[in-house]
């Protein structure tokens, strides 16, 4: 029997209505529907696609091991997710090989960052495998942030708060527009570096961007604030305007 | 009466399906349609469109006053820029008061560079405007090249080749995955850059992303190749992959 397609789909930032058009159609048509999350949660890009997929679909959760509990420097976190990983993609090659299309739901863009590109890389050269784009988390927070992220020539940078105080200070340096991810508990040493980087005034705060719980908020006016998972911190760049 | 809505619809990067869902609505149903173009050409993102628009569309093409002619560092680039923006800005406020929405179509994601911007920031104090985020062409570009632009905490880079070989150097050195758009005449210098850098090997040059004549090489095995307005350069990274 042929291996069928499995599909890396990006679900975009979180507003259904910003699925592709190829998303779209791809969530309504295949039964069979892999995603990740957390222990215990819904699972963000399943909560997407809510209301969506077809009758009889066929749910896959893929419930992570670990996510803050050992640090990614550890050398077990590796190892833990590694086979974790492993077990995810023999599921998914499984049903490619009986013949069935499998649909890997994936929040954002499946090649920026996120999980999807564990699974991609163990099926890629064995199976079928198709990714269709989407707009990313960032895109949707400087949309909502009501003002163009870079003019002209203006450099972008994208950084996770996960980075050094020192590795975050000397990136930010060096660029003119800002996109920071992964905020989370590193919210202060961000806060940290935008300050010592003369930025921590023209930072913004995205909280839910595209989703009905959205916010937008200067980020030196919430002082103290805890930051839910899907926030975003941008700098707007500042170039030519004629 | 009432202004009607103007609509900066971002439409991603050339191939249609990758319009979202909400984009595709919104230009299958709104008749007044304007959009940047060249002179003398039909323009990329009513190219996008064709086959969608409604019936009876009339359509508002927007024709650069200058494009190469004139470099951007001469202030008379500015004043003519300037001066087409403004009246531009003048035909579209001026259907908004008769009540007539008007759909500006985009190349990518409006807010992300592109010339959309230099009408929001003349529109939106004044009447009401509203922004769909779009799939990147960056986007589409490391889709096509089969492989995730950023693992773990890469720093993602996003250069202009139309910055100094300088700045393209300093810029380079800070970055784990690297992005380059606006190549065109500039592909000598950024292959320089490249170069100096070490990463000229690791780069691939993608012409014409999510579009039927797309080709993705390695930038070394195209030298002296001729690059359209519709390349980018990009650069993956390397970081955590368990």
């Amino acid at each position: 029997m042929n291996k069928a397609t499995i599909y890396g789909i990006g679900l975009g930032p979180g507003d259904p209505d910003l699925m592709s058009v190829k998303a779209d159609r791809l969530v309504r048509r295949i039964k069979n529907v892999a995603f990740f999350r957390k222990a215990g949660r819904k699972g963000h890009a399943r909560t997407i696609v809510e209301g969506l997929l077809p009758m009889g679909a066929i749910e896959l959760p893929m419930e992570y091991p670990v996510t803050m509990e050992i640090s990614v420097t550890d050398p077990q976190y590796n190892a833990l997710l590694s086979e974790f990983y492993e077990e995810c993609k023999k599921k998914i090659a499984s049903l490619s090989e009986q013949g069935h299309e499998v649909a890997i739901l994936c929040e954002g863009d499946p090649f920026f960052y996120g999980s999807f590109m564990h699974l991609y890389t163990r099926l890629k050269d064995t199976h079928p495998v198709t990714v269709v784009p989407a707009i990313t988390g960032m895109s949707g927070a400087w949309t909502a942030s009501g003002a163009p992220i870079t003019w002209g020539d203006d450099v972008l940078t994208v950084l996770l708060g996960t980075l050094s105080l020192d590795e975050l200070q000397k990136r930010m340096a060096n660029s003119d527009a800002l996109v920071i991810m992964k905020i989370g508990r590193n919210i202060e040493k961000i806060r940290q570096a935008l300050k010592a980087s003369n930025l921590y005034q023209k930072a913004y705060l995205i909280e839910y961007a595209t989703m009905p719980q959205q916010t937008v908020h200067k980020l030196s006016e919430c002082e103290g604030r805890i930051t839910p998972y899907f926030s975003i911190i941008i700098v707007h760049g500042q170039g030519r305007r004629p």
